[in-house]
């Protein structure tokens, strides 16, 4: 068992809160000041911790245990989204570090590695960090990325004397597994009064903008049978395919309607035009695809129904991420044993663990979100929530460093292990 | 039988269209310097035809048959939207033109007194020149009225030098019925191959604004049994609605929901909140009466459901208009008559004939728009169609004038006159 001190664990956030603080919240999207020096500080810290330490070329803060063959790799992010909350990333990240620093001192076969992955949020380019880190990116993609305001990634890093640094890369032969902590993000947790969040997978998504199109008409004059109104095959449409979603998804299906445009938009005419953004998630890629059935077979029924041409366009897609069985296991019992009630459930938003997870087992551990909030400077989570959470995790590393230790490190590659069913 | 020539009624029509010329339409919003030419254009008409003509302080000209103590008031207005169709209006006042021609030729004991109302198409105050006409508003009322832009009504009046004249006034023992020819506006007459409408009445309507509040959360994190998604409370809301009204209203009844709002409108934000624009029209106020409870019902039943709070707040009423059953008769006669095919038909827009209505006998007869299109340069009607329309028009003026003259001009006051059901 690791000999972790949870007061620095406190200590150590509370620090870290102080870049970019606005509010009980922090302002950090990835490459501003306040993301540099919080990475900077971060830096410092693993290296008192003993940790070889490295900024490499896209801002990915990594700190490796100088004398072990293998490790596991523990971290999340420091960035945040504009004045987002203060433990998103940051948790996992500080977790990460005093578990490392604890490692250090028991000095076992299996090190721990720790990082702080770039840009997460997608200031720039969602989990940006994590998919240079996993060869999902070279330099020659970035060529073209900037923010919306038209500032180039690649003349951000120039500033700030990252470009032309190495990029830190996943080793398979050393990182024998990924673990992460996170706030939920959401009000599971908190509403159902459970301790922590083991997580058996991270959800998947489609996105598709659905188009309704019929003809504007004086909504005096022309006779309701003689109408193409858009608008009111849109609300037939969203109606039915909810009620279809509901019946093809599993208990931890979600989906949104979140976007709804209607033209010309005057209380007199008939609309002639709208347009629908629809998403929907799951942990599991046949429940996605059965909803994706559902959603194609709503599209062609809606088609020509009311006079109103309907089609549909895919803007997004998410293969989900499933999360290693053995690792569920060992958070499941390191919650039983410091006392802690648990959940098994998907994550419904994307965390850098899912572009590991195909690569390396990995898991992922949330703790509560009070009222479920993020993203917002109102984002919290009770200080006697974060101790607990660390003892859960700092349990389920000890765990896994004995286990990987009794087998010599010896752990299935993920692309042969079976895959954990979705909770 | 007036002696009427439809050559003329196409040559004065072609000629009104050269004010204010935009391609096949016309660019003339009320006090416009076109508008006012026209105007002037139609005065110098209406004396050459032998009429006491006067252009009054809101810009109504008028042409009073001189020697008559009673007459048929014919008319429309000559205004047009912005970029609006040559026959809007125009089609009416050149209509009554052409019949006064006839009447003072003939010199008959009813007179005809011919009107062109300013501003029915609201670019300053929807019916503005019926409106004084009737009494309905006085000078004391316009001072706020000004233009989207901001500009005043009352210093345009000045510029114009209209202001500070009398107000043309309904004389009811003098005006002894209204009659109004106008574009159909929409698709019925052309659609189903009928040479005229006879207007039972004019639709009233009732416009509503539906609020939803929910909550905005994470689409992806927040399980769907503890989202209040405004969105789908109004999907759900609105297809149950159009079913209620569908079942509460008449045949000719009409509903829209033409403005559509969600917020914040992001494809992986729960919507917090949405607004709808719900209006519905009828000829008949005991229907109006009906879909406001079906309404109103509606707005209580969804009021929670779904977690999500429904209120509604009126955003205008318009009471129907009935018009008058003998001459609607007379209407009907002229074009059976003429050989005319005709049906009994609402009017779905409002029009001047509806502020008359409450005050005198008052009726309209539609000719087809093609395609239904209106408020728009591309509005049209064959010239076929036009002459057509003139002949059962004519004929109908010949007949109440001799209905008139037959009953020495006692006509029932409208107020004691029984109402004609709505068809």
């Amino acid at each position: 068992m690791l000999a972790v001190d949870e007061d620095r664990v406190v200590s150590d956030l509370r620090a870290l809160a102080d870049f970019g603080k606005v509010g009980t919240g922090v302002n950090r999207p990835a490459f501003s000041d306040a993301d540099l020096a919080a990475r900077r500080w971060l830096m410092s810290q693993m290296q008192a911790a003993g940790l070889e330490t490295v900024i490499d070329g896209i801002g990915n803060v990594c700190g490796r245990t100088p004398d072990a063959a293998q490790s596991i790799l523990v971290g999340s992010h420091s960035d945040s989204v504009p004045n987002g909350g203060w433990l998103d990333g940051a948790l996992g990240v500080i977790f990460a570090l005093e578990v490392a620093r604890a490692a250090r001192a028991a000095r076992g076969v299996v090190g721990i590695d720790v990082i702080s992955f770039a840009d997460e949020e997608g200031t720039w380019l969602p989990c940006l960090g994590s998919r240079t880190f996993c060869g999902e990116l070279a330099v020659s993609d970035l060529s073209g990325v900037q923010t919306k305001t038209g500032e180039r990634l690649l003349d951000r890093l120039t500033q700030l004397e990252l470009r032309g640094r190495p990029f830190a890369a996943l080793d398979t032969q050393r990182h024998r597994a990924y673990l992460e902590a996170h706030i939920e993000q959401g009000p599971r947790l908190i509403s159902d009064g459970i301790d922590v969040g083991v997580v058996t997978g991270i959800v998947g998504l489609r996105r598709h903008v659905v188009r309704f199109r019929g003809r504007a008409d004086h909504a005096g004059t022309t006779p309701m049978a003689m109408r193409r109104d858009a608008a009111f095959a849109m609300f037939d449409f969203a109606a039915s395919l909810a009620n279809r979603l509901g019946a093809a998804g599993g208990p931890d299906s979600v989906w949104n309607f979140g976007i709804v445009a209607v033209r010309p938009g005057a209380a007199n005419v008939v609309p002639a035009e709208a347009d629908l953004t629809v998403e929907f998630r799951d942990t599991v890629a046949d429940v996605i695809e059965r909803m994706e059935a559902v959603f194609q077979a709503a599209v062609s029924a809606a088609d020509g129904k009311f006079n109103v041409a309907v089609s549909s366009a895919t803007s997004g897609t998410l293969a989900p991420a499933t999360m290693d069985a053995e690792l569920i296991n060992d958070l499941a019992e390191a919650a039983a044993e410091v006392g802690a009630s648990h959940v098994r459930m998907p994550s419904g938003a994307g965390h850098d663990a899912m572009i590991l997870a195909p690569r390396i087992p990995a898991a992922m551990l949330f703790v509560p979100s009070i009222d479920g909030r993020s993203h917002d400077v109102s984002e919290n989570t009770s200080e006697a929530d974060i101790r607990r959470g660390f003892r859960v995790f700092a349990a389920a590393v000890s765990k896994t460093l004995e286990r990987l230790a009794r087998s010599g490190g010896a752990l299935t590659p993920v692309s042969r292990r079976e895959k954990e069913p979705a909770s």
